[in-house]
């Protein structure tokens, strides 16, 4: 315990989504101490590592402290990777057939699932991104229909969609997992040690 | 000159849009004193006119003065009013082609041109926002190819494509003009008066 990083606290995991939190606990387990933390954050244009960084960089001055922050892409190659960050839009008003529409025009249905966390230590910190990236095909919706876009989305080598595997094995391949490993990978690596306070 | 809300300087347009520029000063002739600015500010993702108040604010607070910002979005019917403010990614990432091709799966083609100005009187001001709204519909590209998606977009009632039209009929017409005649609307009820420094 010698070298390393000390945190002043558990870092906060900045999110309002259940089902999300649910997978970054079955998939961090204990290696790094979280609390999560809904924030009213704004939601930027651009490219999804720009995008990435720019939250986490809001959200350290919010919770001054060490935060982690995720944002989530479905990418379609034939549309040199839109609807991308804005696939939340497009999901809330035209659906899963409506997404399937867009590559109507294409033989393509070809994509990938990218998911970008972003960790800052602190206000004034430059925030490192972990890229994670999952690549399937867009198909018609099969499974049940409880998180956003993963009935349409079929990794490659894979028969079922997303929403159709059991979460553990979703966990093993998902772009969020990859991101996650790399996540985990930098912590181990930098040693960071936490101040916990045994009574939160 | 005895009533209206005196404002220490001229309105702040911020743009770095050359063509965007351009129309302005055609339509807005000498009605209201402005100058123009290219600033860094962040693109949000949302609603267009929460994103045009917010980055009314944010230009605000930069220029510490009273400023207008414009935002355009081309909205299809098809997909809800996406790309919407996306467009700009839509544009850049997929072109004209590709823009049409998102509407394969439609028989209707209608949208409509959507355009929004916001105006702040200063840092901790509520901006005011003026939507001017054009419809029509997407159609193969047709006109020269300078300015945006103006080769695709056809007004309802027009034979030519927004780029085929003389610029006049255009500013007769167009989103930007309907949006920009309630801002000069606004400030002609308001009655502002500039303390203009001649020397600028």
């Amino acid at each position: 315990m010698a070298s390393g990083l000390v945190l002043p606290r558990p870092v906060t995991f900045v999110t309002g989504n259940a089902k999300k939190l649910e997978e970054v606990r079955a998939i961090l387990g204990n290696s790094i101490p979280f609390q999560s933390l809904k924030l009213d954050l704004p939601e930027l244009q651009g490219e999804p590592e720009d995008i990435s960084k720019e939250k986490a960089s809001l959200a350290a001055i919010q919770v001054n402290g060490p935060v982690l922050v995720e944002d989530t892409c479905l990418c379609f190659n034939a549309l040199k990777g839109l609807p991308g960050p804005y696939i939340k839009w497009f999901l809330q008003k035209i659906g899963h057939e409506g997404l399937n529409n867009l590559l109507m025009a294409y033989e393509d249905k070809s994509g990938y699932a990218l998911c970008a966390f972003s960790f800052s230590l602190g206000p004034n910190a430059e925030p490192i991104t972990f890229l994670g990236r999952t690549p399937g095909k867009i198909v018609p919706p099969r499974g049940p229909n409880d998180f956003g876009w993963d009935p349409i989305f079929q990794p490659d080598g894979y028969e079922q969609t997303y929403a159709e595997m059991p979460k553990e094995e979703k966990n093993n391949i998902s772009h969020r997992s990859k991101a996650l490993a790399l996540v985990k990978s930098h912590f181990t690596e930098v040693g960071y040690t936490f101040q916990i306070d045994p009574s939160v």
